[in-house]
C-alpha cells in the first residue's frame, strides 16, 4: 500500500476539498503549501476523459503572487529576462523568473490586470519572498503579498460548451492567455470573476480566478449541473496529457539547476532587450552545457534507470515519463548532458527487457515527424 | 482508504528514503519540497516508543540556507528580531524570521559556524529566496544558497547512548543547542560531520548535518547495527510528543497571520536592541490582537469543530491537536481573539458528545500546575 498524505493545516485545504474528496481523489500532493490531486481513477483513465470530455480542476495551489504599485513593472521585469515593456493590460504572460545566475527559481504566469496591477500565477517555490525581498531591498514603492485567490480550471475539449452555458457566451471572445472580468450569477447574487483562456493541458479551457470562497463553492457546484450531458467530472494535471503535450513541470523538469535557454524556454528571454532584468547579464554570457530534450522509447518494458548512456557513458537523465497510450510508446522529458551527447540522437535506456534504443526529439514532441500515429 | 501521496521528482526523496520505506513507513508529508515521514506505527505507538527508546529520522526536509561571506551577520540580524551580536560560533539559535510588518517568515534554528558562515535549518518556506531577494536587493556582500545537507536527528532518551557508540564519548560533551565537528569511521574512510545536541522533541537527542550522500547511508546502518539492543527503530517528528512539548509548527500553529509577540515568542524579540532587523520597528510598536494557547480538554470525545466560543461568540480556532495518552486528555494549541477572550480561561468545545468545557492555558503545557499527572 503507497504512503498516505498526512493532511494537516500546514498542507492547506481549499474550498473545494470536500467536493474534491467526495469525487474519490485518490492520489494527492503538496503543492505551495497546499493540496493538489493527482488522479482520480487511473492515469490513463484521466487522461482518455480529459482529452474527450470536460473537468473542473481545483487548481487552489496554483497561488497568485500581487504586486501592485508604481514600480510594479519595475519589480516584474527584474524578475523576469522576457521583454514585458509592450505588455498590454487583460493579457497573460508565460514567464521565465531568473536569479543573477540566470537560473529558474519559477515558471508563472503574468496577469497584467493594471498598469500598477500584477498577478503572478505561479509554480511550486514561495515567489513571495523573493519578491518581498527584492522589494524591500532596493526600496521599490510595491506592495507584495499572496492574496486569497482559488483558481478552478475546466479544462478539455467540452470546456467551451460548458463555460459558455455558466458564463454565457461573451466567455467565447476570450482570446488565448487574454483575462477579463466575468460575471457569475450566484444563488446569493452576481459575483465577477478573473477569467482566462488558459489552463495546464493543451486540450482547451479556462481558469477562473476564484476570490470568493462561497461563490466559488456555488460556481463549482453549478459547472457539474451544467456539465452532466457534457460528461464533466473532477479532475487534475494529468501526467500522460502534459508529456505529450510538452508542458514543463518546475522542480521536475527544471528548476535551480537549469536556466531558460538549457530548458528549451529560449522564446521567453529577450537577450537583446533594453530593460533592467537581474538575469539577462548572466544569460548574453551563458552557454547552455545542458538542454532538455523529448525521448521516446518504443517498448511497453518498464524503464529501470533514469541514466541514458551512449556506449556505457551517461548522456542524460530522466526527469519525468509516462507510457502514452495514444502513441503506444514511452515518452519522457531528459535533461541531456551537451557535451557528451554531441549530434547524436539514439542513446540506450535500461529496462526490464535490458538496454534498449531510444530516440531523443526536441520539445514539444511532433509526432508526425517522428513517424507516430495516434493508434 | 486515504488518498496516497504522488510521489515525483519534486516532492524529492532523500539518500533516506529506501530506508524509510523499508522501515514501513504509512504516511508521509511534503516538507520544503521533500519527503518527510509522518508514521510508522499509529502515532500513538510512535509515541510511546519515542519516549522510551531511541528513533533515528530522517529529517533532510530540514534544508540549510547557507549565508556566506562579509555580511552574513548583517543579512541574518536583517532577518529576525532577535539579538545576535553576541553569538558565539558553534552554537545553534532558534530565530523567527520576520518582515517589515513583523509577520512570522520561517522559524529556523540558526547555526553559527564562523564569522561569516550561517546556516540556517528552515521550517516549511523557502527562506533562500528572501534571503536572495534581500542580499541581491541591498547590494551586501554574501552569498546565499541551498547546500545538500540531509539532517539525520538520532531522539529519544537512549539516543546519547547510541551516538556514544558511533560517534565515541566525546559526543557527550556537546552541550544542548551546541555544535561541532564529529568524526565518524565510515566503512570507505574517516567523514566529518557537524552534529548538534538538538531537534524537534523532548525526549533529548542529537541532529547530524550529513552532507555526504554515501557515508551517511553507512551511518544510518551503522545506527540501527549499533543500536539493536537498545530497541532503536526509524521515527519521525510526532504529532503527539510536540503537543505535550510544546514545540509550535509553521503553518500549522503560527505563519503569516501571526507575530512572535501573539505566538508568544517573546523571549526571542529583543525589542530593545540597537541592531538593524526589518521586523523591530513594527514590532516594537505592535500590540497583539491574538495569542497562542494551550487547550486541555478532559473528554475522550472527539473535537468536531475547530472554533472555541464563549457563550456562542468565537474566540479562538483550534490549530493542531492531539490525544494525549499519557494524561488522558485532548490537548491542542489555539490562536485566541484576546478582545473577545478578555482573562477568561474556560471556553466551550464541540465534540462527538456535545458542547464539552475546556480550560486554556500559556504555553508550554505545565502538567503539574494544571493538576493532571502522567496515567
Amino acid at each position: 500500500m503507497l504512503p498516505h498524505l498526512a493532511v494537516s493545516r500546514r498542507t492547506r485545504s481549499t474550498p473545494f476539498t470536500s467536493r474534491v474528496e467526495a469525487a474519490g481523489v485518490k492520489g494527492y500532493t503538496v503543492y505551495n503549501h497546499m493540496l493538489l490531486a493527482t488522479q482520480f481513477d487511473s492515469y490513463e483513465a484521466d487522461y482518455w476523459h480529459l482529452c474527450e470530455h470536460v473537468q473542473v480542476w481545483d487548481v487552489s495551489c496554483e497561488r497568485q503572487v500581487a504586486i501592485v504599485g508604481p514600480d510594479a513593472y519595475q519589480l516584474v521585469q527584474l524578475m523576469t529576462p522576457r521583454d514585458l515593456r509592450k505588455a498590454k493590460v487583460g493579457r497573460c504572460f508565460y514567464l521565465p523568473l531568473c536569479d543573477e545566475d540566470g537560473r529558474i527559481i519559477n515558471d508563472p504566469i503574468a496577469i497584467k490586470l493594471a498598469d500598477d496591477r500584477w498577478w503572478l500565477s505561479i509554480a511550486d517555490t514561495d515567489v513571495v519572498l523573493w519578491a518581498k525581498g527584492l522589494a524591500t531591498g532596493m526600496q521599490l514603492q510595491v506592495k507584495v503579498y499572496e492574496p486569497d485567490v482559488w483558481p478552478v480550471a475546466v479544462q478539455g475539449p467540452k470546456a467551451e460548451q460548458l463555460m459558455s452555458r455558466v458564463f454565457g457566451e461573451s466567455v467565447k471572445d476570450i482570446k488565448f492567455f487574454g483575462i477579463q472580468p466575468m460575471t457569475y450569477q450566484s444563488p446569493t447574487g452576481a459575483v465577477v470573476f478573473q477569467v482566462a483562456r488558459s489552463g495546464w493541458s493543451k486540450q482547451g479551457g479556462f481558469e477562473i480566478y476564484v476570490d470568493n470562497a462561497i461563490a466559488g463553492q456555488a460556481l463549482w457546484d453549478e459547472l457539474f449541473q451544467q456539465g452532466q450531458d457534457l460528461q464533466v467530472r473532477a479532475g487534475c494535471p494529468n501526467l500522460i496529457e502534459r508529456l505529450e503535450s510538452g508542458l514543463l513541470s518546475l522542480g521536475n523538469d527544471m528548476g535551480y539547476d537549469t536556466t531558460p535557454l538549457e530548458a528549451g524556454l529560449e522564446q521567453y528571454v529577450d537577450l537583446e532587450a533594453d530593460v533592467v532584468s537581474l538575469s539577462l547579464a548572466a544569460l548574453r554570457q551563458h552557454t547552455p552545457s545542458k538542454r532538455l530534450m523529448g525521448l521516446v522509447l518504443d517498448s511497453d518494458a518498464q524503464i529501470t534507470d533514469n541514466h541514458l548512456t551512449i556506449e556505457q557513458q551517461a548522456v542524460g537523465e530522466i526527469r519525468s515519463q509516462c507510457w502514452s497510450p495514444k502513441y503506444g510508446v514511452h515518452l519522457a522529458f531528459v535533461l541531456c548532458q551537451l557535451q557528451p551527447l554531441g549530434n547524436n540522437l539514439e542513446v540506450n535506456v535500461q529496462t526490464t527487457a535490458g538496454s534498449q534504443n531510444a530516440r531523443l526529439t526536441e520539445l514539444p514532441f511532433e509526432f508526425d515527424k517522428l513517424g507516430l500515429n495516434a493508434l
